[in-house]
C-alpha cells in the first residue's frame, strides 16, 4: 500500500523517501519470528518476537488510559533510558485487569532476554486481546524457545501476522530514505489494530524499527511529534485501549542520517501505519479525512475535526455516502470551540454543499456518487485563521456493531 | 409509564407525587393542540400550540451547541424576563443554517402572538427536523388559525403527537402533587426526541406546566437543577442537537405549592420523561442506567458515568447482553478522571463480576440472562468517597447505523 489519499495525510515533502516491499525486518540488523503459542484458541500465531543485533537507540509512546497494561507499564520503564534491543508481543490476551498481570509480564521480558542473552531490561513487551482473561502465561513461555529458534532476517511478516487480533489482514511499510548528503537507511513497521481506536492514542500495537543512526532524545522527540499527528489523529469507535504502544527501535546500522529527512520518513511510516488502522477498521467500508481550516491555531483545529470524525451521525451518513453537512455542522457546534457558523464552508467528496453556514445549491446525486469512493475529503473551512488539522476516521457500518455485540474483547 | 428501573433514577422521595394519565394540558387553565400544516411530507402532524390562560411564571434551558437555532435564541431571549404564556413547536424542519431562519422564527412567534392576542415576547418557539432546508414558514403561518381554533383543555396529546420527529409514540406525564400544607397541584410534560441525544442538552424538545403558583426565579432554579441530573444525563448518541430545549410554564391557577415539593415533583417529570428519550432512542432494543459511586465528587462520578455510558463498546455490548466488564474497565479509564483500577468492583444487571480491578467467578449465563432485561443496571464503585452519579444509555444496534445511513436528519 502507497497512500494516496484526497485529503492531506502524513509529510507533504516525500523528497528522499521511497516505498519499498517489507515490514520490521527490511532494515538492516533486525531477525524476527511468530509462532503459535497455543493462547489463541483458533491455533493461529499469537506470539512475535523480534530483536536487534546490536542494542539500539529506543523510544515509545504507551496509552493515556487509566487502566493501562502492565506491558506499557514495562515498555514506559524499559524505554526510560533511550535504549532496548527485542520486543515481544502476545496476542489474544491483553493481560489488563488480571491479578498476577504484573509479575507475568515481567516474567515474559526476562524469559525472552534469557534466550537472546540480552539484558531484561532491553527487551519491550506489548500484549493485545481480551482482558481480564489472566495470562496463560506457561503457554506462551514454552513457546519462546521456538519462537528464538525461527528468527530471521525476513520473519517480519511472520511477526506482523502474529500480532493480529481482529485484523483481517497483516499491517506491514518499509521506506528506503535517502538524504541530500548521501546518507541512507530503510524503516520498517508493522502495525495491528482495528477496534477500540480512538484520538487519545489510537488501540494499537505499532513497532517500528531503523538502521539509522540517530540519538535516542532524537529519536523519542521524532516519535511523539509524529505520533502526535498520526496515530493521535485517529479514530475507529471513539474508544481508546488500555494498551496502545507505538515503540521504534533504531540500531545504527546503516550509519547516520539526515535528521529532518529522517523525522519526514518516520511521520511518513506512522502516517501510513494509522491510515491502515482505520481503513481496516471494524466493519468499515471507507475512510474520510475530515480536514478543518482557518482556526486561530491547529489545536482548535484539531478539535473541531475531531468532533466531526467522532460524531456517530456523521460517520453513519458517511456509509451511507450522503453529504449530509447539517449533521457536520452540528458536530462542529458540539466542539467547545468558538467560531462563527456563518463563515462556515463544508466540502464533502470536493463538493461545496454549504457556504457561509448555509446550504449551497449542488447536485446531490454527483456528491453522493462521489462520496462512494473508498477514501472521502471532507473539507470544512471556518474562518481565516492560520490553524489546519486531518483527522481519519471510518465510516460507521451496521456490521461494526453486530461485531462488537457478538465478541467479547 | 410510569419509572420502575433497576437503578436510581429521579427523586428517591415521592411522597406527594403520584403519576396520573394525561401530558401538558393536564394541569388547570392550559390548552394546546396539534394540527398538519403540510410540512412534513407524510402529512402527519407538525405544528403545535400550547397556551395558559393566564400569563405564566416561565423559564426555559437551551442547547450549548455552538450552532444553535433561532428558535433557541428567540426563546432564550423571550424567557429572559421570567415569563411566558404560549409555546408554538413545528416539527420536520430545525430552521437551523438557514438564510432567513431569524426572520423566519420571528415571523411564526409574531403570527401565533396576533392569532392568540397575547404579547410577542411572551411567545416561545421550537423547531425540530432536517437541518439546513428553508424553513416552508408561509405554509406553516397559513396552519396557525387552524391550530389555534382547535385549542381545548383536552389538545396536550395531539400537540405531543405534532412534536413527533423520528419518535416511534408521543411521550407524556402527569403528576398530581400534594404537599404536607394542603397546597396541590398539577404537572404535565411531553418530550420529542430519539437520535442527536447527548449529555450537553439532550436532543429533545420539552415542554411541562403546571399550575402551582411560584416565582419565576425559582422556577428557573429548580428547572436548572432537574435538567442537571435528568436530560444532562442521558446518550443516545452522543451527538447534541442545536436544537434543544426545555420549556416550562407555571400560571399559578391552583396557587402555591411548598417549593421543595414542586421541586421534587419537577424533578420527577424531569426524569421520566428523559427516561422515555432515552427507551425510544432510535434503534434501542434496551435501556441501562450506569451508576458510578465512591468518587470524591458527584463530578467525577459523572464523567466517569459518562464515559462508560456513551462508550461505543460498551453499548454494543449491552446489545449483545453481554457482561462484558473489561470495556466498562476501559471506559473508565478514558474519562480523564484519577482513580485506582485495582480498587474497581463491577455489577451488571447484580451480578458481581468484578472486584478489586479484576474476575470473579461468575455465572456468565446467568448474567447474560440477567442482561437481556429491558432496562439493566450497570453498577460501578470506584472508592469509597461520597460522590455518586447516574448516566442513562441505550444499546448501540445494527438498526441505529441503518437507520442513520439513509434518513437525512
Amino acid at each position: 500500500m502507497t497512500l494516496d489519499l484526497p485529503f492531506p495525510w502524513g509529510p507533504a515533502d516525500r523528497t528522499g523517501i521511497m516505498p519499498i516491499s517489507g515490514g520490521t525486518t527490511g532494515p538492516s540488523g533486525f531477525r524476527a519470528a511468530g509462532v503459535a503459542s497455543g493462547v489463541k484458541a483458533s491455533g493461529k500465531p499469537d506470539l512475535a518476537v523480534l530483536v536487534s543485533n546490536e542494542r539500539a537507540a529506543a523510544a515509545a509512546v504507551t496509552t493515556t488510559n487509566r487502566v493501562k497494561a502492565s506491558a506499557c507499564h514495562l515498555t514506559d520503564r524499559h524505554v526510560a533510558d533511550g535504549a532496548a534491543q527485542a520486543v515481544v508481543i502476545n496476542s489474544g490476551n491483553a493481560n489488563v485487569c488480571t491479578p498476577d498481570g504484573h509479575a507475568h509480564t515481567e516474567l515474559l521480558a526476562k524469559q525472552t532476554a534469557q534466550h537472546l542473552q540480552i539484558a531484561v531490561d532491553d527487551v519491550l513487551v506489548m500484549s493485545t486481546g481480551v482482558i481480564g482473561v489472566p495470562l496463560p502465561i506457561g503457554t506462551i513461555v514454552a513457546a519462546l524457545p521456538t519462537a528464538v529458534s525461527q528468527l530471521s532476517t525476513t520473519g517480519g511478516h511472520g511477526a506482523a501476522v502474529a500480532m493480529m487480533t481482529t485484523d483481517t489482514h497483516p499491517k506491514e511499510v518499509a521506506y528506503d530514505v535517502q538524504d541530500a548528503h548521501g546518507g541512507r537507511c530503510t524503516i520498517g513497521g508493522m502495525v495491528k489494530g482495528v477496534g477500540m481506536i480512538e484520538p487519545a492514542m489510537a488501540t494499537m500495537l505499532a513497532v517500528i524499527t531503523t538502521d539509522a543512526q540517530v540519538p535516542a532524545p532524537t529519536l523519542d522527540q521524532i516519535l511523539r511529534d509524529s505520533v502526535a499527528i498520526t496515530f493521535n489523529r485517529i479514530s475507529v469507535d471513539g474508544d481508546g485501549s488500555t494498551s496502545d504502544t507505538v515503540a521504534i527501535l533504531a540500531n545504527g546500522a546503516a550509519g547516520p542520517v539526515d535528521e529532518s529527512t529522517l523525522a519526514r520518513a518516520i511521520h511518513a511510516v506512522c502516517a501510513e501505519l494509522a491510515a491502515m488502522v482505520v481503513t481496516d477498521g471494524e466493519g468499515a467500508t471507507r475512510i474520510a479525512g475530515v480536514t478543518v481550516s482557518g482556526t486561530d491555531d491547529h489545536h482548535d483545529a484539531e478539535s473541531l475535526a475531531r468532533s466531526v470524525a467522532t460524531s456517530l451521525l456523521v460517520r453513519a451518513a458517511l456509509h451511507g455516502a450522503d453529504p449530509n453537512w447539517g449533521r457536520i455542522l452540528m458536530a462542529l457546534g458540539n466542539a467547545g470551540v468558538d467560531f462563527d457558523p456563518r463563515q462556515v464552508q463544508v466540502d464533502c467528496a470536493g463538493v461545496t454543499v454549504c457556504r457561509g453556514g448555509v446550504a449551497v445549491p449542488f447536485d446531490h446525486h454527483q456528491a453522493a456518487q462521489a462520496m462512494q469512493a473508498d477514501a472521502v475529503a471532507i473539507d470544512v473551512v471556518v474562518g481565516a485563521g492560520p490553524g489546519v488539522a486531518t483527522v481519519l476516521t471510518c465510516d460507521l457500518t451496521p456490521e461494526y456493531v453486530r461485531f462488537n455485540s457478538e465478541y467479547t474483547t
